[in-house]
């Protein structure tokens, strides 16, 4: 390690007292790899403190530089406010929707994410979900467990995959990987984006109830913002249509959830599948009783390989800030 | 239709008449369709007469020309024997192990299948199946719908798909397909098959104990055949190691399902996704208790798309049969 004094750490304290790193609530990829962070950092576990989290943010309120989160524990105005000597806020996620990043511009605090390293994975689960609801395999495993298949004659017909109209909502990291795998499949694959993409061999809808409307189903990849918020609402479902299928493993308020439950309940869309809700981990109780939904409790970046090179990311990161070299997946935030 | 006599039919009957077709046991695909082929053959159905079905076939042996069946309803050597005049066997599947194949080679009885019309469906499904198991798909839907996400933190991490060595079993029409499948989603594919196949870019090893040695998973898309029952046992298994996931779209027959089940049950194997089972409808008991396996019951075929196409092949054989022109889909049956 560098024995010269650093911006971030003084010569007078041992260097692990003042690599603090600010936990309010454990991310899993934090959880799993504990260990590894703690042999490096000294961590300020807000969570297993008995104090109220404002009064913890107090207490180590000029010393904290550095917060380590995810979307389960949301940095806010309030939170920040609370941490003067903030400078770096690093998110075990892809997405940053769960951080006030205009009060870290006005601060200039740092923002870092996890890049593109969950993005496979994502995309994977995303294909996974999109087989599963239009070939009912969730709901053929249902049957079997049940008891069904030796007593009933029923068989509800699937979808076939190759020749279908899926639309990739958002066609970045995550969305350009799950055209890649679809085309495999033989899926006609469109999408909208901000801007159209030409280096793409997919079409391109300038807007989302275009690409709906051409669409056997839409595939959600895009991050949440103020833009993107309650865009999947009751006339895109329609646009899409009785049989059309939604799959949403981005950010669950990228759906307006309500009008999704009642289309699905009210079969004016063919199914879904959902890693994400707007109110995690609450689950609209109506879904549960569909067997044209597979449901699962955000977990499209959980795999044992993600995880791992998740966490080296966040150790990076700190380790970069901690020495002043350049951090290594700097999240722009500039108007 | 053509007036001049055929020699499947004579001129002083109707033609519907004596365009019989004989269904044991009515497959899915005629059950959807019966319509169609109502309208175009008189269906002999042995599964609504109050005969038992060795009378019922003493009743039409001398003028069933043709049957129609599927794996529900097997073509033995004394079906054969009951039907004289028997001359075509049409089945609605890819695979003829329901077929006394010797006994129709020995009678010059001619036998179709439905070719490649589902092939891409049930590639789709064993990749969905496959990413269901590693990804833990229908796992994470129980978990929420028992309501455990709010109350549990668990989290069970799955598998990443990118990099990990999926062997195929048997790289045909279909293990061709999910071969392409799986490399869009970076896994490393080969297989194992009757001879090395030079045309393509995956890597052949000369058998199956090889194959999952150097597999962190197995599909297993083979025909059932007297080389590949229970080709899958106890020693592949091993071979394949802790970690390992089996995908069974084939036939049940190839997998030692009893070692299958103890192999599970005992952690020697990390999961497994099974469409197909030994005594299909019924499923080993043990497999319901287990959270690591996806169990479908024989319908990764069951899509509206291929249920049509599939439906005109069918008709399409019985038509050519019938009015004497080449079978569409005529499966080779010699030594």
């Amino acid at each position: 390690m560098d024995p010269k004094p650093q911006d971030h750490q003084s010569p007078s304290s041992t260097p692990s007292q003042l690599r603090q790193v600010l936990v309010l609530r454990p991310p899993p990829v934090f959880t799993v790899h504990e260990q590894d962070f703690s042999s490096k950092f000294h961590i300020l576990k807000a969570y297993d403190s008995p104090l109220p989290t404002h009064d913890f943010l107090q207490t180590h309120a000029q010393s904290v530089k550095a917060v380590l989160c995810s979307g389960i524990g949301p940095i806010t105005a309030d939170v920040i406010r609370d941490l003067p000597a903030l400078e770096l806020v690093v998110t075990a996620s892809t997405g940053v929707n769960h951080i006030d990043m205009a009060e870290c511009r006005r601060r200039g605090i740092a923002v870092t994410n996890t890049g593109d390293v969950f993005s496979d994975d994502v995309a994977d689960a995303a294909v996974g979900l999109l087989i599963d609801v239009m070939r009912r395999i969730t709901s053929g495993d249902r049957f079997v467990r049940g008891g069904r298949w030796a007593t009933s004659g029923e068989y509800t017909l699937g979808s076939k995959l190759a020749c279908k109209r899926v639309g990739i909502v958002g066609l970045g990291n995550i969305g350009s990987r799950v055209a890649t795998r679809l085309k495999a499949m033989g899926c006609l694959v469109s999408y909208t984006s901000r801007q159209e993409k030409h280096t793409t061999p997919f079409t391109f809808y300038p807007n989302i109830l275009q690409l709906a409307f051409n669409s056997d189903a839409l595939v959600i990849c895009c991050a949440l913002t103020n833009e993107t918020r309650h865009i999947i609402n009751n006339k895109v479902m329609m646009a899409l249509g009785k049989k059309g299928i939604i799959v949403n493993i981005a950010r669950g308020a990228i759906i307006n959830e309500v009008e999704l439950v009642k289309c699905l309940v009210e079969g004016e869309i063919g199914g879904a599948g959902l890693d994400v809700f707007e109110n995690e981990p609450n689950v609209p109780k109506e879904l549960f009783e569909l067997d044209n939904v597979v449901l699962l409790p955000h977990r499209t970046a959980f795999t044992q390989e993600s995880f791992y090179n998740a966490a080296q990311i966040l150790i990076g990161n700190l380790e970069a800030f901690f020495t002043n070299k350049p951090l290594l997946t700097l999240v722009p935030n500039e108007f």
